[in-house]
């Protein structure tokens, strides 16, 4: 029985046959409007249509249907990506994972679960958290990002400084290459699994190599004990020795997070204020977890380190509601920006630890050099930094004033010795920016590894590396559109 | 001047001048004799000649005529790879990189070391050991193998159950392609680095993409205080189930390594007897390392897992000479083979935890088929087995025996979910055991990569991946050769 559905565009109809009927695509403008940016919203662009398989024979008789029409195509899961990835700058056809959501296994003996990509990240801790289990990647959207975004953003977040970025926690992926295959990649927890890498290959790939359609990931015992420590400081200075002394003592915290005066004012002035001081420079946000017995001595150290570097106060949370109002507070995070300034856009950029103090001053710099306030909260234990450009883009030139600023602290991570992205990706939003860390041989070994996997080019096509046309394009129009920080989903890092 | 050279070989000469005279060269069959296997002794060949660069420049320069005169080429370390990687399959010219065993800098503050790939493992701890650091990786070869061999293989050793293998420890390479091009990737301890995973893909690709010409690894603290335990089991399964309850208890050993009663008979006889029961089934040899304040807990909980299986006898080591002396008689392992049976042949299959008892017990009756010892000695922990078949060159008929055993343990590891290789790499060992696990999309997708890297295919060809009329040849030869424990270096893991 041919489906009803209101286009003639052949491709459509054999599209929406391949999923099963009308209520798995959307095809019609108004439907698609929502489709138009992810998380990185100063580039919108309309998609051809997007549609929802529900497993992955249904992904890959998709992407054969697309590979033999030429017809461009990406993947999507939550949205919530920050650099643009999940975009479609060629007006593709969005294959959206978020219907194939499962839990399909769980393997506590082994320290694995089997997930689709679609699962959201935080229920996968919520399902095993009872019997004393949990998932370690936690990036702060975590609460509806999904597990496939993950693998193609190689996620991070607040707890990565010791447990290790999405990368770390995947043990095999099964895949649906640009052609239409199906391969299945396992390392299963082989510490050094036979052939290539392509599991890490395809892990932060940003979805231009494959569609991921199924995931093993690590799952970790939790902690016995866990403590969190409060510290202000006078100075951004003394807060940044106090990051390398607290590593330089041998300590690796779960979290080792810092923010700001600027950014203190934003999340305080959002939905969980916890009543910071406001006229202090910088606070840390520090938590250790392991076994009971040790935990204690290692607090203890951390203490001694922050009064060292003249802490004006520093706390331990006494009970877990206080540990859990913290960590609220830090988490509201970027969204918490839109409370002090109509649009803002954020950075990440990566340095060595040891660069915090230097890198900071010349984020102040740059700052007053084009007239706008960037606020700071970021993963200090891994100095994975976030600029927030706060800005108005209401006011001619802001946004490009905004845009300046964002890749001048990018250039000065690039110049310190660190890099472009932390977390975040680079997708449409730091194509240009790569050319801070790679030179066009590194960038050519590179799109020559997308060729092999992708030769049609039609899988998340003019996305990661800077090829010249295409790119001035896209930062042209980038340019001329303006962000709404409203627009933006609240939570993200 | 002309260089003095007892051969008329154009291509030699050539070489000879690139590499700046005589001394830097072997060509002679009396010479070239030391270079025609690495650790892997089963199958042997000659290569046409030995180069000894100095410096990137040299090696860009080497393969740079290598490729525009089509001759194969392939890196060598200090040739303790386990699985033929250094092998010259294709007489290829050997590019020795053992004079390239610089410490190029080490910086503390962000816990990082570069070294030349010819530095010498050890030599990296040594160094900074003083100073409180150390280099994790610790392949029982350490004492010899290079950093750069470590990369290409992504060795592992006792430690890396808690501290991970090479790939989590490599944070920079600077790389010579295939074509003489010369690039760097770096992530510089960035948690998620922009562009796709290079650094990744390139460690243990077993030289076949590029030449590694300088590496920047992480280092670690020492850790506060460390405790070994040692247990010995009546039975087998008893171990086995240890080993499980450890991890399932919440507990990460730094190494949890297990041998059973053929392994005990060999390390027993070998240079450093601790005076092991000779009739226990198995032992485990157990270190949690970590701050202070925790360790007695630790260790508390595994005594009374051992207690729980039922252990005849477990102690804790008294003192750092007692503690050394245990890793001693461990790390004789391969070598201290050669002390009970003329021959062995090491596979290196892994495992889910959970099947340690089901795959020791298939290992043993593959035993009884063929009708060999089969000794195991190996990382428990992560499951990655060691099976040694025992024995005699010289009887007819035993080498195919023992290839057959060896290849039998590796199909039984695949079966239950396992893999082929934890640490040894695949080399020309085991690339007809690839399709254990990889079926013929899956090794297309792998060799497709090295093609990029490797278009005319002279680095390292016929290596990893299977290709019929190649791999049946060399699988022929080596059966038709002999391998004699006496000439394999005593020890490697």
């Amino acid at each position: 029985m041919p489906l009803k559905l209101k286009t003639k565009d052949k491709h459509i109809k054999k599209l929406a046959e391949i999923v099963n009927g009308p209520k798995s695509i959307l095809y019609l403008k108004e439907d698609l409007l929502a489709y138009d940016c992810d998380g990185f919203t100063i580039h919108r662009h309309m998609p051809k249509a997007v549609v929802f398989p529900k497993n992955t024979e249904e992904v890959a008789a998709i992407v054969k249907y697309c590979a033999s029409h030429n017809l461009p195509f990406l993947a999507r899961g939550a949205g919530t990506g920050l650099s643009g990835g999940a975009i479609p700058i060629n007006e593709e056809v969005i294959i959206s994972l978020v219907r194939m959501k499962r839990l399909v296994h769980v393997d506590l003996e082994n320290r694995r679960a089997v997930v689709e990509p679609g699962f959201v990240n935080l229920k996968l801790t919520n399902s095993i958290s009872e019997k004393g289990y949990y998932y370690a990647p936690d990036p702060s959207s975590q609460y509806c990002c999904t597990i496939g975004g993950n693998v193609a953003e190689n996620a991070g977040g607040a707890h990565c400084l010791k447990y290790g970025v999405t990368t770390n926690h995947i043990l095999g992926l099964e895949v649906v290459l640009p052609n239409g295959e199906i391969i299945e990649i396992s390392s299963d927890g082989i510490p050094d699994a036979p052939g290539y890498d392509l599991l890490g290959l395809l892990t932060g790939s940003e979805g231009t190599l494959g569609i991921v359609t199924k995931i093993t990931v690590r799952i970790l015992k939790n902690p016995e004990a866990k403590q969190t420590v409060l510290a202000y400081f006078d100075k951004v200075s003394d807060g940044s020795y106090a990051v390398s002394d607290i590593i330089s003592a041998g300590i690796v915290p779960a979290a080792l997070e810092m923010m700001d005066k600027i950014a203190i004012e934003g999340v305080e002035a959002a939905s969980f204020p916890v009543g910071h001081p406001k006229d202090i420079a910088a606070l840390l946000l520090i938590e250790v977890d392991g076994i009971e017995a040790g935990i204690d001595e290692q607090i203890k150290e951390i203490l001694e380190v922050c009064k060292k570097r003249n802490v004006r106060e520093v706390k331990v949370a006494q009970n877990e509601q206080e540990r859990a109002r913290w960590w609220a507070n830090r988490k509201t995070g970027f969204g918490a920006m839109g409370a002090i300034s109509p649009d803002y856009l954020v950075q990440d950029g990566v340095i060595p630890r040891s660069k915090l103090p230097e890198v900071l001053e010349r984020i102040n710099q740059v700052s007053e050099e084009v007239g706008l306030r960037i606020a700071n909260i970021f993963h200090a234990g891994d100095g994975n930094l976030h600029p927030l450009v706060l800005f108005d883009s209401r006011k001619p030139g802001e946004t490009e004033k905004a845009l300046k600023a964002g890749t001048a602290c990018l250039k000065a991570c690039a110049d310190v010795g660190g890099s472009i992205t932390g977390e975040h990706g680079v997708g449409i939003e730091k194509m240009e920016e790569m050319r801070f860390v790679f030179n066009e041989e590194e960038i050519q070994a590179q799109t020559a590894i997308r060729e092999v996997f992708n030769p049609k080019n039609l899988l998340n096509a003019g996305k990661i590396f800077p090829s010249p046309g295409r790119c001035v394009e896209i930062k042209k129009e980038m340019k001329a559109t303006s962000v709404k920080s409203e627009e933006k989903l609240l939570e993200f890092s």
